[in-house]
């Protein structure tokens, strides 16, 4: 009982972690960068943080602590893993939306793409997750994949699951350094190194962030949080496959 | 057997990784960046990258996946503990003069510090990293610490201790990434965009970094490459603890 209650302490913080870094992607854009449009300026470009942030970091970051959940080792895995799919997929779907709104900014303006190792990481980051993800629904969803080949799979999955995020927490906080020094230099009235209130605001995100990624690591390592072993679900039970 | 091979396999791979960092972080500031001094010039900020590369990262990596090496589970565990404290130190004191070279530098040339979100995650990272290390000594290593204690902190140790390398490759990767936009861009003839040799150098060593966070995280998560439990001197053994 004490366990799940430091469970749920813990999972509060997530849940709380993750409002607040959607309120700050989202309030920083729309105030400071001047709000959103899609017409290849910079209000396109100010979705790229936005949906970054809720699909790769809070999206998914929220994926992949599901089956953590005591209330998910109830009855069949089925409907948490076709949960944990869709939550990942349409993490995805931000993603992608979220690449198509700075190459098209960039594209209208004749800016260079994928030059910076930030748009690297990122690159290699939704790669990846792509990757992941279909290698995800082969092994674990449809029908036909054999038992031993899931079993071995899972560690894999893991291991290439927590990459993915470990990986978008290096992508969102280079990116948002990165765009706090471009807005806040050359030309604008204020400057980074001036600490205005836009940079301590956009550092505070990043800083979320990572405390955010911290608790999903801890949610993660703590191994009496892990779906108790040998449940009748835990690795025999494909998609389309009646009942069970 | 098979097992062992593959860790060895993937163990050649992480020090190959951490050879490889070394060389690009070193060769990358020592010929584009222009070498080393300690006068607080660009020079003396040179050492910044080079010193939290090795120390963070590398030495720090290579610490934290010490005890996944089967041949640390002969005989006592602490010569091991103790390689792991030590060198987990000396990346705490690369750490520390990779941190005054940019203070240094940003005095004599009176810029702000710790205004930039690398920088704010860099100092967070490196505070936790301390107050890891040092509870590490009082909880691993003392000999008045109690067993119950020892026992209840190990998994936060291996929490806070994985959190702090993900910290440092988030660090790492950001610094580079804004390093390579203040030099290849102003009065610069080269710049970022056009993907000149420097860019896509400082690039490829962020790339290192993170496919050697990636590996790192690897032998860290698989089970069966973790010390067997239950060994006599696996959380019973503190340091002047006489023969065991």
């Amino acid at each position: 009982m004490r366990t799940t209650v430091q469970f749920y302490i813990t999972y509060f913080l997530a849940i709380l972690l993750s409002v607040l870094c959607m309120i700050f992607v989202i309030y920083w854009n729309a105030t400071w960068r001047g709000g959103f449009a899609w017409n290849g300026s910079t209000l396109q470009f100010n979705w790229h943080p936005v949906l970054m942030v809720i699909g790769l970091i809070v999206l998914y970051g929220n994926a992949v602590i599901l089956y953590r959940i005591p209330v998910t080792w109830q009855g069949s895995k089925l409907p948490w893993k076709l949960l944990h799919a869709g939550l990942t997929f349409l993490a995805f779907i931000f993603a992608v939306i979220g690449l198509v709104a700075v190459f098209d900014n960039h594209n209208a303006n004749r800016l260079s793409n994928v030059y910076c190792l930030h748009s690297w990481v990122g690159i290699c980051t939704v790669s990846l997750f792509a990757g992941q993800w279909l290698l995800g629904l082969a092994t674990f969803l449809f029908p036909w994949t054999p038992l031993e080949l899931r079993q071995l799979a899972k560690p894999l999955h893991v291991w290439l699951g927590t990459s993915v995020f470990v990986m978008s927490l290096i992508s969102s906080i280079s990116g948002i350094n990165e765009k706090l020094f471009f807005v806040l230099s050359g030309n604008s009235t204020e400057k980074y190194g001036d600490q205005p209130a836009e940079a301590i605001f956009g550092n505070a995100l990043g800083v979320l962030i990572f405390i955010f990624g911290i608790i999903v690591l801890r949610i993660l390592f703590n191994h009496s949080w892990q779906r108790p072993d040998g449940h009748p679900s835990e690795v025999t039970e494909p998609l389309l496959n009646g009942r069970r």
